[in-house]
């Protein structure tokens, strides 16, 4: 029979990482929650919106890299480039080097749509920090910087 | 011209939700690629993935219900839940208050690809804990606690 009094401190440590993770997981989708709301002012779905963000941060590239990144079909990717370049928030262009190849990058309606997207999630931890007394406000900065910092790929 | 310098304690003070949502956006996008390298092990794409994840922490529920909350076409939900009952992931039963209607539950290799992916997670916490030294862990784990409860739907 365990109670919760048996707990060593070992077991404590143990089982930090879990309680962590836990934490992270539920402060993270909260918060990616309320930056997909942006998401009803465009009719775009949620795996059209993935695929937008990772050419919004990854910059143009090919449907078959694009493909790779999602871990998605060809067919699939082309069927929501298709829809996304329909509705004005992608740019599918030859490239320039290998005209064989098709390009895609994304537009200014589409920027606009990742811009939107951000700004719910600020707007969102503007009313977090506002329940935060201010002296743990600085506490918690602190510790996403370090988490930050701990988590940057380190340079060699 | 504006220089670093020039930025008023007023100014960053408006900065500051911006600046959180930037180090906690990192950390979230970090700790989820690290999860989804589980999903290597099976051959589940990330669309199957969040499909599954839904079930399986919000329960059995309709084929309407299901596409209602991913944002998708009734049509893709469809395919990708054929795709996971075809590969064992999930069952489709007809649900046993309104018979026409079509209900999706997790099976036991279903729950497997969720904790094999929250393992992962809590292994790459793990490691990330490890590069914190001891006195600041306590500062993390007070932190985390506080935006946890802050961002909790309030009970009234």
């Amino acid at each position: 029979m365990f109670s919760d009094s048996t707990i060593t401190e070992n077991e404590t440590r143990r089982d930090l990482p879990a309680h962590l993770e836990q934490l992270l997981r539920t402060i993270c989708f909260r918060i990616r929650v309320q930056g997909r709301e942006a998401l009803k002012n465009y009719s775009i779905t949620a795996a059209q919106f993935d695929l937008l963000q990772r050419v919004y941060f990854n910059g143009p590239q090919t449907m078959t890299k694009l493909s790779q990144s999602l871990g998605i079909a060809k067919s699939t990717t082309s069927g929501l480039v298709t829809r996304l370049v329909r509705d004005g928030f992608l740019d599918r262009r030859r490239d320039e080097t290998d005209r064989r190849v098709f390009t895609v990058a994304i537009t200014p309606l589409g920027e606009q749509v990742i811009k939107s997207v951000i700004e719910m999630r600020v707007r969102y931890v503007e009313e977090v920090i506002k329940q935060i007394p201010e002296e743990k406000i600085t506490l918690v900065h602190n510790a996403l910087d370090i988490l930050y910092e701990v988590m940057s790929p380190k340079q060699h």
